[in-house]
C-alpha cells in the first residue's frame, strides 16, 4: 500500500551532550520517509525545501527510494532551519532558533498521482495546513496525524478541527497530558479519541509507547539504550514505521496496531543512536528483524509453568 | 517457601486530591507481608510498635496470616507515625512529618524460629539496620532490599556495605539516577549491580518497571488505572508480591523473576485503588488471576502472521 507523507524537510543543527552536527538533513516527512521505506513501496513525499537544499541531501532521499515528485523547490528562499540543544536529560529539548524561510509560505499541493494514497502521514505542522492536505486525497484507508505543544495552545480550535477528520494521532506524553488539560494519561487518552481520533499513540520516550484502539490498552516497551545520541526525528521516525508497517497489511485491526507499534518503536530506537537521520540510510533487514526480536524478549511475560501461579484465599 | 519482611508498621496519616485518611495501618513490613500472604506461607513480620497500636489493626494483621511473633511492642512509647500529602501529579509526594517514635531506638531482633527463613525482604530502613538483620539470619535463599533518597545521600558508606550484601533491590527511577549518579536509567542500573546486587528492579509508577538479571532486561507495563486514589504502600506491596511469587518457585532464575515482576506490578496496582492497605484485606484469587492476565494482553506483542514482516533492502 503507498504512503504519502507531508511534512518539513529541514537543515537542523543540534547539540547533545555527546557532540554536535551542522545542517544536517532533518524535518517529519524527512524521518517519515525514510523510515517508511523500508517497509513499504511507494512511499511519497511532499514537502517544501529552498535554493540551498543540498543536491547531496536530495540525492540521499531518492537513493533511499523515497518518490520525491512533491518535493517542491522554492527558488525564492531558504530551506526551513531549526537549531536546538538537547542536555542530559534528554527528554528536555531546548530550541535555539527556527528560521521558517520557505516554510512560512508553504502550501502542501499534492500531486495527482499521491491523491489516492493509502496512508496518508500528516507530520507536524500547522492545523490548518493538515486539514488542506486531507482536503486533497482521495479515501485513503487511514489518515495518522502528529501536531505539538504550540499548536495544542495557540490554535486550539483548528486543531480540534483537524483532530475530528483523523484517524489516528501519534503524540508525547506531555502533549496528551496538555491536550486533554488532565495529567492522568488514562483518562487524557479517553478525552482525546472523543475529539475525532479512534486510534491514538502516546510516545513515552526512554518509558515505551501506550496504544488506544478500540477498548484496548497496548503497552510497548522502549529498546534499553545506554548511549542516545541525537532524540531528533524519533517521534517521526516512529510514525514512519508504524505507517509502513500497517501498509504491509490488509486489515488494520487491533493486532497489526500493536505490531505496527513495535515497529515504530524500533525505527526510533535506531534513529537516536547517531546524529540526525544517519542510521536510517543503511538498515538491513537482519539488523531490523533482530531489533524486533529484541522488543519481544523485553517485554514478553513468561508463560505460568504450572498455569497461573498458586493464589491463597487468606480472607476469614 | 517461608519470608520474613523486617521494615516499619505505621501509622500513616494521608492526604491525596481525592481524600484523607488518618492513622491508617502503614508501614512497609505491613505492606510487604499482607501483599506476600496471598502467595505463600508463613509470612513472617518483624517490627516495632508502641502502646497506641490499635488492637483491631494487630487482629487484622493476624486475619490475614501474617505471623506476628516478630513483632514487638515498646509500651514506653508511641507508634512510628508519617504524614504526607500528594498533589495531582500522584509521583511526586511532600512528608507533612515524621515522627520516629518507637523506631528510633528499634534494633530488630529475629526470632530463633524466623532465622531459617527462606526469602528475606529489607523494607526501607537505616542500610546498618538492615545488616544487622542479614547477620541474624542463616543463609537464606534469596534476600531482598528497599532504600530511600535519605540514606543514599546521608548514609552513602553505610548503604554500599549493605548493598554488597544483598541478592536483590528494589528502588524507584530517582533513587536509580540519584544512586549511581546516572540519568540513563540503563548504565544506572549497570553501575548499581556493579555494587552488589545481581537482580535490580527499577519501579517507574506509572511507566512500570524495569527487571535487570543475568544479562537481561524485562520490562514489566504498568496496570492503566484511570483512578489512583493513593499511592502509599505500593511500592513495598510490590516487593510483597516479588518475593510472595519467587517463595513458590523451586528455582529462581530469570523466567520466575520476569513472572515475580508482573506479581509485584499487580499487588501494587491494587494498593494504590483505596487508601491505605484497604485493599490487600480482601483480595479473592480470582481477581488476582485477572489482573495477572490484564498485565499479560497489555504486554503481548501478536505473533507476526506471516512470520517477520516485510523489511526490504533499500540500500543502494
Amino acid at each position: 500500500m503507498s504512503i504519502l507523507a507531508v511534512g518539513t524537510v529541514a537543515l537542523d543543527s543540534i547539540e547533545t551532550p555527546f557532540g554536535a552536527a551542522e545542517d544536517v538533513l532533518g524535518g517529519s516527512a524527512t524521518y517519515i520517509t525514510l523510515a517508511a521505506r523500508y517497509l513499504t513501496d511507494p512511499v511519497r513525499l511532499v514537502g517544501v525545501v529552498g535554493h540551498d537544499f543540498p543536491v547531496a541531501y536530495r540525492q540521499r532521499l531518492q537513493n533511499s527510494g523515497v518518490d520525491l515528485d512533491g518535493l517542491e523547490v522554492d527558488e525564492e528562499g531558504r530551506t526551513f532551519a531549526w537549531e536546538g540543544r538537547y542536555h542530559y536529560d534528554l527528554n528536555e529539548r531546548e530550541t535555539l532558533a527556527t528560521h521558517l524561510n520557505v516554510l512560512d509560505a508553504f502550501e502542501p499541493v499534492i500531486p495527482d498521482a499521491y491523491r489516492s494514497s493509502g496512508i496518508v502521514c500528516l507530520g507536524n505542522l500547522h492545523p490548518t495546513t493538515q486539514r488542506d492536505v486531507l482536503a486533497q486525497v482521495e479515501a485513503p484507508r487511514l489518515t495518522i496525524c502528529d501536531t505539538m505543544n504550540f499548536w495544542i495552545s495557540s490554535t486550539p480550535d483548528a486543531l480540534r478541527e483537524t483532530l475530528s477528520l483523523v484517524d489516528a494521532l501519534i503524540i508525547n506524553g506531555a502533549e496528551a497530558r496538555e491536550l486533554a488539560d488532565e495529567p492522568n494519561l488514562i483518562l487524557a487518552a479517553r478525552e482525546i479519541r472523543a475529539m475525532g481520533p479512534e486510534i491514538l499513540v502516546i510516545k513515552k520516550g526512554e518509558h515505551g509507547a501506550l496504544l488506544f484502539a478500540d477498548d484496548v490498552i497496548f503497552s510497548a516497551p522502549a529498546y534499553p539504550l545506554e548511549d542516545i545520541c541525537d532524540p531528533t526525528g524519533a517521534g517521526d521516525a516512529f510514525m514512519g514505521g508504524f505507517a509502513g508497517y500497517l501498509a504491509q497489511r490488509s486489515t488494520i485491526d487491533v493486532e497489526a496496531l500493536k505490531t505496527a507499534v513495535i515497529y515504530g518503536s524500533a525505527m526510533a530506537s535506531f534513529v537516536v543512536e547517531r546524529f540526525g537521520p544517519e542510521r536510517l540510510y543503511d538498515l538491513g533487514p537482519t539488523e531490523i528483524h533482530q531489533r524486533l526480536d529484541a522488543f519481544r524478549d523485553l517485554s514478553t511475560i513468561p508463560v505460568y509453568p504450572d498455569g497461573h501461579g498458586l493464589v491463597m484465599d487468606v480472607s476469614r
